[in-house]
Parts: C-alpha cells; sequence; structure tokens
C-alpha cells in the first residue's frame, strides 16, 4: 500500500469489545418485557424505537438507554411498573462503566505502525462515552487525535479528510463496518481494510459485495501489518 | 487586542438561545411531580441527579432526560404513573427539535469578523445535538471548525489549542459562562471576553471576579467588534 500518511481506526468492535455489550443489555431488557412479548418480538420492537430516534438522538448509549424506555412505554401501553424503568437506567449505567477488553492484536499492530504513519481513531457515539473509552483503553497515546463523528457517511469522511488536512488516496480506514468503516471511504477516493467481527448491529449489515482495489479484507488486525511495513 | 488570530465562540447563549428551553422543559418537569413535591424541591432533585450523573452522561438533552426519568423514579419512590416517563420523553424529543432562535447581533458580528480571524466554534453538549442546531444556525460557513467538547476545563482548552495549532497568547474565547469560557481560557494564558446572559445553570454559576489584564466584559456581543476591528 504505496503512499498511505494517515491511518484511522473505528474504535468499537475494532480496537476494543463493544456490541457484545450492547447484546447483552438487549438480552437483559427483552426479559423485562417477557410478560408482554416474546424475546425475539421485543428485541424487534426496540430495534423499531432505536431506527426511528437515530436521527434525533444519534448513536450511542444515551440514546440505547432512551430507546428501551420508549419501548417499554409502547409495548405495556404505559401500564409498565416504573421498576422496569430503574432495571433500564441501571443496566445502561453498568453498560457506561464496562471496563474495555481490547481486542486481540491490537496494542501490538499499534506499537508497530507509530512513528511510521499518523494514527487516528475515528469512531460514532456520545462524545463523553468515546473519550473515556479511550483513556480508559491505555492506547490513547498512540493517537494523533481522535475524531468522534456524528455519522459515518460520505460528507462525514469528507469533513474528517479536510480536518486532517489529508487527500483521500493518502487516508486508509480500518474497521468492522463494511457500511460505516468501509464503503464510504472507498467512494470519496481513500482505502479501507475490513476486519470482521462476530456481532454486527442490525443497522451496520450489508449485503453487497465490495469490490474495489482500494479494498482489504483480513481475519484480524495483525495480519495488516506485513501489507503496512512493507 | 493585538495578537490574536483565532477566536472562538461559546454556542449555546452565546450565539443562540439555550438555557431558558431547559427553564421551560425544567419547570413543566416540576409540574409534573406536583402531587409529590413542591415545585422548587423538585427542581432541586432534579439538580442533584444532574450532578451525580454528570461525568458518567457528559452535557446536552439526552443526559438531561435520563436525569429527569430517574428524579420522577426516586421522588415517587417507583410508584409513578408510566405516563409522567412518556411525558418526560415528550418534551426532550420537542427540545431537541427546537428551532434556533440566534442572539441579537451575532450575525452582524460573525460578518464583520470573516476573514480578518480564523473563527471556530467551541461547545459542549451531545456531538449530533450541537451539529444540527450549528447547520440550523445558518452560522456554519462563517466557521473554519467546530469543536464539541465533553467538558470545558483547563486540560480540555489545552487540547483544543494544540489541535488548532494555536498558541494560548493568539486566542481569544467568548462566552456566556465564567466558569466554562473565561476562567480556563484565562488560567492557560489565553484571552476571554465574558457575555452575560440572563439566564444561567446552576452549574456554570461562579462567585469569584475576575480580574486579568487578558479578560474583557460587554454588554452584548455587538459591543466586541471596536475591540477588533481597530
Amino acid at each position: 500500500m504505496k503512499g498511505i500518511q494517515t491511518i484511522a481506526f473505528d474504535a468499537d468492535d475494532t480496537l476494543w469489545v463493544n456490541e457484545p455489550y450492547f447484546r447483552e443489555v438487549e438480552d437483559k431488557f427483552c426479559g423485562l418485557l417477557e410478560d408482554y412479548l416474546p424475546h425475539h418480538t421485543v428485541a424487534q420492537e426496540l430495534f423499531k424505537t432505536e431506527m426511528e430516534n437515530l436521527s434525533l438522538y444519534g448513536y450511542g448509549v444515551k440514546g440505547f438507554m432512551l430507546a428501551m424506555i420508549e419501548t417499554i412505554l409502547r409495548v405495556t401501553e404505559n401500564t409498565a411498573s416504573p421498576l422496569l424503568i430503574a432495571k433500564v437506567l441501571e443496566y445502561g449505567k453498568e453498560q457506561l462503566n464496562k471496563d474495555i477488553e481490547l481486542l486481540d492484536g491490537v496494542k501490538e499492530v499499534l506499537e508497530a505502525l507509530k512513528g511510521k504513519y499518523r494514527l487516528v481513531v475515528a469512531t460514532k457515539g456520545d462524545l463523553l462515552d468515546q473519550e473515556r473509552k479511550l483513556n480508559k483503553s491505555g492506547l490513547a497515546h498512540y493517537f494523533h487525535h481522535i475524531e468522534i463523528m456524528s455519522d459515518k457517511k460520505e460528507k462525514d469522511y469528507q469533513k474528517l479528510l479536510r480536518h486532517l488536512d489529508c487527500p483521500p488516496e493518502a487516508f486508509l480506514m480500518i474497521g468492522n463496518s463494511i457500511k460505516s468503516d468501509i464503503m464510504p471511504v472507498l467512494a470519496i477516493g481513500g482505502h479501507a481494510i475490513h476486519i470482521p467481527y462476530h456481532t454486527v448491529w442490525a443497522h451496520e449489515v450489508v449485503e453487497e459485495e465490495v469490490k474495489e482495489e482500494r479494498f482489504y479484507s483480513f481475519e484480524n488486525i495483525t495480519a495488516i501489518l506485513p501489507k503496512l511495513l512493507s
């Protein structure tokens, strides 16, 4: 990969575990409403609420908490015990306070790349929560910059590149979401590496196959090193 | 004011109306609980919940909504009608969807300063919400950059200055909060102009008097122009 100057890493499920924590909370949440609806129907109702509110709340745990509360009210037709709402607040706070679990090979990869490229984090989510996670991760010193993005569409990456003063052909994005980390970056002329993660939020799932010479896919993050250190 | 290169504007209650909208919602919220506690006691309980959760939720409407919900559960000892919770979601969404009301003189000031200084927005709050407000304000094109900060303490301004590649002596912050816009900026060697606003959130109130030669205070934003255009 010639000419790359800046490498941006997605954070959630690329540097550290994230989506499984959402799924854990979702499972407990569905349990709260089992007297009203089957588990998978509650999950569908929650996803519907999240999508309806996405443009208003954006990504992150606080919006997830508000969506769970709204789902309780709708599913129970405003008859739920307030104890269910209290449980949602408890689950959400637990999630915000979770320890950071780095994914295998992440530290080794950042150590090997540091000084050779400008490394940045480019992530969606709640501002404070993502900053806190980066600080707790112990990885902050590897990065020149953390960019918390309200979305990861083409225009958001264009803004990021202007901000980084980096031409697209010198930009490489590494992440687990084809929809958010790969396709928009390729569309604006950047390079992208997909590192799949076993758990993907329904909102991030895409069916299309990516075919593009600026695109690579590797099984795990350490596999990118030969490509970037040669 | 010699040597200023970058002027950062606080957004909420400096460029546009914000705190009165929080107070409006707070008033309606206190009304929801009037069967349980007097109005001013509910307001105190809400503030207490906000402060307890500030380090977890950060600033912004979503955290405010979650704090209102938690306050309902605590004040009513988990016996509230779910309809009260539904009202909070309704109020919060209305607040997120509010139109932007620019403060007097803001457009004129930005128009006069544009091209002469690098203008930025430096604001706390929810990422998506602040971006949306800037876009709705019609002011985005005046600014080189919008920085949404998880807090406005000295270290946050130091990070901003590194990011802007601006020495503190060339940096001027303009805002309505002595605590968040003025004191930390002066402490790191920058310049600051205070434009008071009639409504201040209790969390932002300080008693100290600011005495510093890099500090100015004006009654309204247009009054800064003679200082900056001479």
